[in-house]
């Protein structure tokens, strides 16, 4: 047995130099064709469709109170991440936008909801918020818990009623995997672990790492698999792009910390240096500034280390997005 | 074309004659079935059975707090009329209970959630609840708001990764009418609307109607439509069903509003006397309690007119339910 496996090595050795040669002379193309993918127009395009979909999504009907509510911070002019994850990751295993749209709104319909209850009196009191005043400071604070009610429901008859295209079975699929990310076990899981540790001096890294994975990866995480699977991806495709989110996702929240310390309120658009005012445990503070940087750029590329598989050209808006989640400024 | 209807009447009127008979004798019969019906013992172990499936459904695991949260209001012990509703309708259209069970208990998540949510200080600002301190008072408001939020979420996960038996396609098509039964057009609707009319003094016969159909009806509507369209319902079935819904929601409220300014707190297990103290426009007060009553009278009998065409021992439970809704005491 060592034997034959010897003489197959000079073979062997000749095929992996070849093969190596082939896999560098496609990462460089891959690297050329992403340098031309233009990230910032691909972002605005995608972004406006978006924007368009959400305005055509929750109009405003009667009850106008409640819708102009809603409204209010769904159009709030976020940057539109998780939708437009959702497309791309959908349109990267073979599907088209429109299948992944009305979820692409879901998943911001649930983000802005979760802002809403989120900046609540009761919950983190914030009074700014995309640079603008918070829900409840306009609408009082019963109107802003029942909008996030409302969001919530709305995304999934939304996924339910306008997804064209995608077979039922699918659909359900992605329904339950968006509403396991946001649920006690996702997002809210996150959020109450937080709120449980404020104040607390010996959160630690596996602790921190908890309250991020639920309460920012989550999400995000809930919209790259579900535009994956309406799109149609295998089930090994799926879970890659499961593993990339979660990358980003953690990604994301570490980035935001270091925000936090290093921007004003003016250049996020919203209150800066409440971590350190609330003396809230964060990537920065346990590991130090350069650590945690160093942090986010082995998580950016670990990220793209699961998007090697895929043809390079449809994988560009994700690399590209990982890109801009790692170095974004606000 | 007259002389042939008017050869015709003799035997019309025969065969009508002999129709009314056998349409009075099937009356009797029914009549005789349904008062063979064992109400309470029906409630008894269909309660049991969505008692058992809402404990195995919202476990307490990680992280426990918003479990707990969630566990508290959940198995509190409520009549569990919406989810007893939802399984009768089922059955009534040939469906069978576990085809239901996940819904039905997704239907009580989102009943539980309402409650949570009305509770808290922001809005009915209410200490006591199924005679128990409401949820915010033991868990505090930000878990409250969270743990709502996960009821809302998990109710629609459960529903859509745990209905077994039944096609995708039926699937959605309740996940969908779930979802519009409680968001800005549904429960929040009538939330919204309520809570904008506090105080006011020209509040009409209209305008309560609006706030009960959308507030309470929408989802008891919710409760029997998805139990018909899982069950396979045709679509006269299901709209059928749905106008025994609004009527035995209705009911349903003008039976609070009166039991409100006719109980005590203890007898109720929640505040009575409130919408006296908040000045709330009622159907005894717009009414007065006599003509409030025959009202509900009215809402009953149109109720049990939607069951006419059904088998009449299948439809026992929910002519028996109308009954028990018309003329509950708590």
């Amino acid at each position: 047995m060592k034997a034959v496996k010897q003489g197959l090595l000079p073979c062997f050795n000749l095929l992996q130099l070849q093969g190596e040669k082939i896999i560098k002379e496609a990462e460089e193309e891959n690297t050329q064709k992403e340098m031309s993918f233009d990230f910032k127009a691909y972002m605005l395009q995608k972004g406006n469709f978006v924007n368009q979909a959400l305005d055509n999504a929750v109009t405003l009907k009667e009850p106008q109170k409640i819708h102009e509510a809603m409204r209010y911070s769904l159009l709030a002019g976020g940057k539109r991440v998780r939708p437009i994850l959702c497309i791309a990751a959908c349109e990267l295993v073979g599907g088209n936008e429109s299948m992944a749209m009305p979820s692409a709104c879901a998943v911001e319909m649930i983000h802005t909801m979760s802002l809403i209850h989120d900046d609540l009196p009761c919950m983190d009191n914030d009074d700014l918020r995309r640079g603008k005043p918070t829900n409840h400071k306009v609408f009082g604070e019963n109107v802003a818990v029942l909008a996030g009610d409302a969001l919530l429901a709305f995304a999934f008859e939304y996924m339910a009623n306008a997804t064209v295209g995608v077979s039922p079975a699918r659909v359900i699929q992605a329904i339950t995997e968006l509403a396991k990310d946001i649920g006690a076990e996702g997002l809210v899981a996150g959020q109450v672990v937080d709120i449980l540790s404020a104040g607390l001096s010996d959160v630690g890294l596996e602790h921190l790492e908890f309250i991020h994975v639920h309460k920012t990866a989550a999400l995000l995480e809930g919209a790259v698999v579900i535009g994956a699977i309406l799109g149609g991806g295998t089930e090994e495709q799926v879970e890659k792009l499961r593993k990339f989110a979660r990358c980003i996702g953690l990604l994301f929240q570490v980035v935001d910390d270091i925000l936090d310390v290093t921007m004003s309120s003016q250049e996020l658009g919203k209150t800066a240096g409440k971590d350190l005012v609330a003396d809230k445990a964060t990537y920065p503070k346990l590991l130090g500034l350069e650590k945690a940087r160093e942090f986010a750029e082995k998580l950016n590329t670990e990220a793209k280390e699961q998007l090697a598989g895929f043809d390079a050209v449809k994988a560009a808006p994700l690399y590209a997005l990982a890109e801009y989640i790692a170095h974004r400024q606000n």
